[in-house]
């Protein structure tokens, strides 16, 4: 059988022959090209349409425009929509807003849709969907809603949702699903997939299998693929892998993130604390948070919040402006420490104009350690046993910038005011605030985190308030004993 | 069978029995609690008895005590010795070193290893891995060295290395592997199992076997699990699923995590420009690069470059310090500003110890507007589709911020200095100054994103000076007008 190849010839060409190749770019053949640009992203065009057919009353153009589309891209189609056109959306696609769709839409732009939903309705919805996807849809409701979707459930699904909420939120617990197969290790693999194929209520995709004792805790692990490569009468103890890798099902999601990347999980056993096989957590549900927890820091230490677009404004508001109230008090006082100075400044005002650039790169500097500290933090690279030599290996590194800095802006300085001691002043302030952002650039993320902090939420407040203060302390003070 | 039960009791108890439950917090069987921590990272007492083992000339306890660590943890031990001990190190473990230790390695301490070992120990180590994980190891090396391996290698691992070494850095062709399962569509489910029970050269994990016509286009998807639970008459073609999501082998690589994560990818079928598959894509080589383009933002927008604390030091020193030399023109041309007020300043120095408040906290609100910005674009949730209304939105978010905090400082101001005017001043420009900041913050990002520039490396220096100039200029200027 020769075109069952194991592998694609070695010499495949990295370009097609000649002649115009077919359009393969966005081929999701669920959704052609016309709806979609290279980026996997709804045209403009392909949105005003759905609207506009929605606009004129035309439920059955909408249907028919949004037929094609994978429920990830109807999710889009949503989230795209304008808050107050969503309602409108939605009741023209009825039942094509599914629960998948439901599952992969944001949060807030969830919530809105469902509140319109009957809590039957959404029962019904959730009774389609894994676990793990049903709970995310569930776990946002009012308390009251929840109850009504809950006793609208089926007995089975509703007692699987509920030990699900029982879980603490981000939990392995809420991210799992139930639905998983287990088998005793003395089944043979033809007994296996004679038992795979008899089967019925295998609902979900699986990649693996995993393997029971009695008191049903995992003994090991063994992947589709080995099944299917291995004789009848084997037994499955003898392909499962007994080296896994468990998930405790009261583990935080970013830790099970963590812990899927660096052991190159597909998909993982949860347990509870007395070791039995509890669930089943699959690497599709991995990405997205590997996505949003990596993607968080950056928000977080702009204090943006969660920085979701989709975030009910006066929500966006609040958390911003919190924070910029926190910054308004450390700024106040950073600027007190330049009153201090205020008879060093009214003798020789250019010292105000400077002042500015100090504080300002020494912010800079210290922004730069500092995103990499949380960074190697949250993934792990900075631990207790390196911290020492990355603090050392940022003084050096400040150092460097502070002295090729500082003689920069001397020089300059120096020159255009023909003042050299302004320069030398100037130079040294630099220097210092460069030292002073490298080592606090480390040691506050890395204080916060031994601290049981989020070193990415409170980082940025400490680190720019240090060296705003001595920027201005180091600059202005300098300069007035100098005498300048 | 009751045991063998599809999913686990759905009342099963969100924590287990009384007493003491087994510790299961690191259960990774194949590297105990003790070497490493909660979050499984190597705790330092390990990382140093390996090392002082080795310092004592030990390498059998060195071995000893490494023998049980997945060869991701080898790897992080690795990373976490001192650069001037890891040759120390690799030499004593020796062959533990293994291929898939150095594809888990940190690229700067893999080229340090792999420049100690001979051309031909490299294409050993090579031969053993996956295309895309040899490809990984080889493409950074010197060209010569790189040709030196080459040649080592056996015919067949050669030209899978070069064809894959011919696509473009960073894009599907890297990071696929040519080792995969493809059948044509007349096939049964029982004559696709015999087939796999048959072939012994299937090196590769695989979870999804991929349905080629005569021509060798993919034609469709197939899940192990369906091959598994469907009887062996079934046609392969009648399983199979044609809605398949094909990846363009010279498709960057950030697209493609994206595309895996859009559409809950497990492997994807890799097309060359004629549409014939060329290879395949697996989630676990996705995990990462979803990690670090999400984490990179964060990194690109403070100028830390890639901010990998495993870069040589002068390096890291080049590339902080170019941006930092950018900032330094940026901040001496927004002291310029300050320039032109001197007279108003030497008047009035108060304005010098308040005008650091209105720039940097422009700063802090534009970074945050930044923040979500580039957040948004890069997971493509802000497209063309809803950008005019997120400006909008970041227009009310700043014209709310700005109002509050002009509120804020300016009634405090007028009170602390007895000057009504004087806080009347500093309020509107802190109002003017946040809606510059909420401007900048979204069209800066999204202008250079049109641009075809990352939004991320670029737009901090652009939206700071942005902030740092108009808080200067309006605050200074308006207190000019008024005749403070």
């Amino acid at each position: 059988m020769s075109e069952v190849g194991a592998s694609t010839p070695a010499t495949a060409p990295p370009v097609g022959p000649e002649g115009d190749p077919p359009e393969i770019e966005g081929s999701v053949l669920a959704a052609p090209r016309s709806q979609l640009d290279e980026d996997d992203r709804l045209t403009p065009e392909f949105v005003s349409s759905v609207l506009d057919a929605v606009e004129d009353g035309d439920s059955e153009r909408a249907r028919d425009l949004v037929a094609p589309l994978h429920p990830a891209d109807v999710a889009d189609l949503l989230e795209l929509t304008p808050s107050d056109r969503r309602a409108a959306l939605a009741a023209a696609l009825g039942d094509m807003v599914s629960a998948e769709v439901l599952s992969e839409l944001n949060d807030y732009v969830r919530d809105d849709l469902i509140d319109a939903l009957e809590p039957e309705q959404v029962a019904e919805l959730a009774a389609t969907l894994d676990t793990d996807d049903a709970v995310a849809i569930i776990e946002d409701m009012e308390d009251a809603d929840q109850q009504a979707v809950l006793d609208a459930m089926g007995p089975e699904d509703r007692a699987a949702i509920e030990s699900a909420l029982a879980y603490p939120e981000e939990s392995a617990g809420r991210l799992m699903q139930r639905d998983l197969v287990a088998v005793p290790q003395h089944m043979t693999v033809g007994q296996v997939i004679d038992y795979l194929r008899d089967s019925d209520n295998l609902t979900t995709d699986f990649w693996e299998i995993f393997v029971v004792d009695e008191s049903h805790h995992p003994i090991g692990t063994c992947q589709l693929s080995w099944i299917l490569t291995c004789p009848r009468g084997v037994s499955i103890g003898d392909v499962m892998k007994r080296e896994q890798t468990l998930i405790p099902v009261d583990m935080d999601q970013e830790e099970v993130a963590l812990r899927f990347q660096k052991y190159a999980l597909i998909s993982a056993a949860v347990v509870d604390a007395s070791g039995r096989l509890v669930g089943m957590i699959t690497v599709d549900d991995i990405l997205h948070i590997v996505q949003q927890e990596a993607g968080e820091d950056i928000l977080r230490l702009s204090g943006a919040g969660d920085g979701d677009i989709n975030q009910p404004i006066l929500l966006t508001v609040r958390t911003r402006l919190s924070w910029l109230v926190v910054n308004l008090g450390t700024a106040i006082f950073a600027a007190s420490v330049v009153g201090l100075f205020q008879e060093t400044i009214a003798k020789y005002v250019v010292l105000a104009v400077l002042m500015p650039i100090v504080s300002g790169m020494g912010g800079n500097a210290g922004t730069q350690t500092m995103a990499v500290a949380v960074r190697a933090l949250a993934t792990n690279q900075l631990t207790s046993s390196n911290t020492r030599r990355n603090i050392v290996r940022e003084l050096r590194i400040a150092l460097a910038n502070g002295l090729v800095l500082g003689v920069l802006i001397g020089v300059a300085t120096g020159l255009i005011y023909g003042n050299p001691d302004l320069g030398i002043v100037i130079a040294l302030a630099m220097l210092i605030n460069n030292l002073t952002a490298g080592l606090g650039g480390i040691l506050v993320p890395v204080a916060l985190e031994k601290a049981g902090v989020d070193p990415a939420v409170s980082s940025a407040v400490f680190v720019t308030t240090l060296t705003d203060v001595m920027g201005f302390f180091s600059f202005l003070g300098l300069a007035t004993v100098w005498g300048l």
